[in-house]
């Protein structure tokens, strides 16, 4: 079991864990910008009308939950925005060897 | 109060009704399309995804349960969406006299 509760963070760190944060956050809504405006601009029937508003519930419904920036979790919501390719281990360049180490291992489980 | 539970429809009044009730949902249903992929094409912030995935529930709500071809809330039904403007009272052209006045009165209310 990783032991994520009791890591410390640096003002540093702080800094560095908050721009990773938003970039990754940044990256993951522009790409559903995207994709939303794709999908409506093929949308010819209202089943697709509904597939859309379906898909956006879903979404809606994970990036409320996954964004959240508390440091108790943040190694966790790291991980899985890597292993999701919004959030790259080199974004995380600065933090101290055994965060990034511990936010790798987690992605591979 | 206008009394309808006990209007009868004759063959061809169901066959001309059935076909103004597709008509008004067609209509509904293509402007829907059009304000969609209007809409998504200019979402540029998350905000505005948010917003449309409201308008879609919202929508999706209110088209559920208004297009609702039961013979005995027809006349509501078709007052209803002559009111919102996806049924003209010409449509009905060929339905008994007083079933149109009823749609008629209902659309004043």
């Amino acid at each position: 079991m990783v032991q994520v509760n009791d890591i410390e963070w640096s003002t540093t760190e702080k800094e560095l864990a908050r721009k990773a944060f938003d970039q990754a956050y940044k990256r993951e809504i522009n790409a559903l910008i995207e994709t939303v405006r794709e999908q409506a601009s093929t949308i010819t029937k209202l089943d697709e009308i509904w597939q859309l508003h379906d898909f956006l519930s879903a979404r809606r419904h994970q990036i409320d939950g996954k964004y959240d920036y508390r440091y108790s979790v943040l190694i966790f919501v790291f991980a899985q925005l890597v292993r999701e390719g919004w959030l790259h281990i080199e974004d995380l360049k600065g933090l101290e060897v055994d965060k990034i180490a511990k936010v790798s291992a987690l992605t591979r489980m």
